[in-house]
């Protein structure tokens, strides 16, 4: 299959920084689109997969599922997209298209296996798939998402996976006018959960472990702030959410948040992949029949829907744009939730 | 209050076996209902209760919360029972009614507090309530139940608590014609939840440690056994259903079964109130948005919903008739899961 040099920024090995190297795309095949990459977020997940903190990472490792830029090529079947359009991709650039999940546009549950955007098994060159820490990316035109044109395009990265993660379950468990909602944590997805939940209609609680953190939540659009290592607030709040999106990455004890839950409300995890330590107890959750869910970024029709939301409600991630040789440094300073909210690279500076 | 003696089976202290007492009834207020009980289950809590296992047992405690039996006496403000009609009692005798729960028709879960039949708090006479190892129990109108005349009295009994435990889950997640459901545990709940969900339409699944439950189970309409210890069997159903109704009342390591659900699918607990030990896992959680929810109980309109539809398709609990001075006995028998599947005591043995 024909190939051509793109520049990236990457990594070779768990234990060495980042750094400029050449990998291959490939050529535009009659389903494709290619895409020069304007802007592209910076994940945790980018993080962990450079450091193999998951286990799995194939090197060298090209990171970046935030992507948005400009189609600079269109295979001869595209029609839904055209050279010179906006265009996003996010963490899915191929699934089988055939399982229950896929036919029901849920292809972040592929029963197959979906291609992630990097680290993910290339099936056209064979080796892993190279994200969006690049000039450019090749990607099936049934995983390009339309942008909006109203919005800030480098603010918009981070809305293609901070943002569908939030939004998913917002979706699923059927956020609206008048709903509460709560959510744990502050960083990038907590942020576009406060954002999204309000554009729904939601009343809006950030849980946070300290006080400094209220101002901040409060320009973001919450209604209110819990400490959640205050008792008597706690206590206030207790029975009162119909559901918390929990964006916290690392272990904690979600005990006292299901005990804020309304009558058949639902804690969904989005941050955190291990173990409930300490024990989750399911006495509380029977005598209200509360839940404790997970949930995946989002498929790709949920994917636009909430692009589409973002451009009728003027709503976009808060970044600090970085240059793409800052990138270790950046990830120190993320390792220490030193960013408001979300860095976003500045692709021009990979020339 | 005026009130009438009558006779009971209790116990005064956790450590004495139950034996004959006389308690005190009121008399029939204007919305109360007088019930001669003619037959009542035996449920686990009862013998919890009794042996305050939990703690909180206020004594003497006359444990029964799966009642059935004849109007005797109907208040003046009775609408919707004549006497000499059929009646049932469950759980619950009184909730305050205003609550979103109970608005919602969800009693069970009233935020205001729901007095249990038996050990709640008597709003009438003062201490505690009496259950149903009585001669007659005196319960406001809105919280009898009609029992289906075509039914076998003493096998509808447990209907009260293990059916409607197993039947409000089956219907909060909607489970109908063509879901594929599983149950864990073939006790009294989990024989109930294989013949409900079955009645629904749904392909039933019953897990099982050991073989020996393959053909009960298969009597009692499930269509397939998965013996739970088999690795290999377990692989097969991986992914599978869309509900799972775990009845164990212990300790028990749920991951195995959360790994069987299909993407959206949910785990509910309603036999086991405690931590989840071995931790729970949310990675395959949030890699299927999977939840793990618990379910108390069912609401009174719900009970009635529930008692219909078994009258309509003729569903009834497997019974083991007892005598109410084997009681003792029958509660070291159920220790060892040696019933097939609840013991109803005949209450002309009080007499
Ligand atoms: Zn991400
Ligand atoms: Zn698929
Ligand atoms: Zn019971
Ligand atoms: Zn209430």
């Amino acid at each position: 299959m024909e190939t051509t040099s793109t520049k990236a920024f990457g990594t070779e090995a768990a234990e060495t920084p980042l750094k400029g190297l050449n990998i291959e795309r490939r050529v535009v095949t009659e389903n494709d689109i290619e895409i020069e990459i304007l802007y592209c977020g910076v994940c945790h997940s980018d993080l962990h997969t450079a450091r193999n903190d998951w286990g799995g990472t194939m090197y060298p490792a090209v990171p970046g599922h935030e992507i948005v830029g400009k189609i600079t090529k269109t295979g001869s079947n595209v029609t839904k997209f055209k050279i010179g359009d906006l265009a996003g991709v996010g963490c899915l650039v191929d699934s089988c298209k055939t399982c229950e999940s896929c036919k029901n546009d849920l292809e972040q549950y592929c029963l197959n296996g979906w291609v992630g955007t990097y680290n993910g098994e290339d099936k056209h060159l064979g080796g892993q798939t190279f994200g969006g820490y690049s000039e450019k990316i090749v990607v099936k035109e049934d995983f390009v998402l339309k942008v909006p044109a109203n919005l800030d395009l480098a603010a918009v990265a981070p809305l293609l996976c901070a943002g569908i993660t939030t939004w998913s379950p917002l979706r699923h468990w059927k956020v609206g006018k008048g709903s509460k909602v709560a959510v744990v944590g502050l960083g990038g997805l907590g942020h576009m959960a406060v954002k999204l939940a309000k554009g729904l209609g939601a009343e809006v609680t950030l849980f946070s472990r300290t006080p400094d953190k209220i101002q901040d939540a409060k320009d973001l659009g919450a209604h209110n702030v819990v400490i959640s290592t205050d008792e008597n607030q706690m206590n206030k709040v207790g029975g009162k959410f119909d559901l918390i999106i929990d964006t916290v990455p690392n272990i904690h004890d979600i005990n006292p948040y299901v005990t804020t839950l309304n009558t058949s409300g639902t804690l969904v995890l989005v941050g955190y992949l291990g173990p409930l330590d300490p024990f989750l107890n399911s006495a509380p959750m029977i005598m209200g029949r509360k839940s404790v869910a997970g949930s995946l970024i989002g498929g790709i029709a949920e994917t636009q829907e909430m692009l589409d939301f973002c451009g009728e409600h003027n709503i976009v991630s808060e970044i600090e744009i970085i240059k793409m040789q800052d990138i270790n440094e950046a990830y120190e300073r993320m390792l220490k939730s030193d960013v408001k909210y979300r860095f976003v690279i500045d692709m021009a500076t990979l020339k």
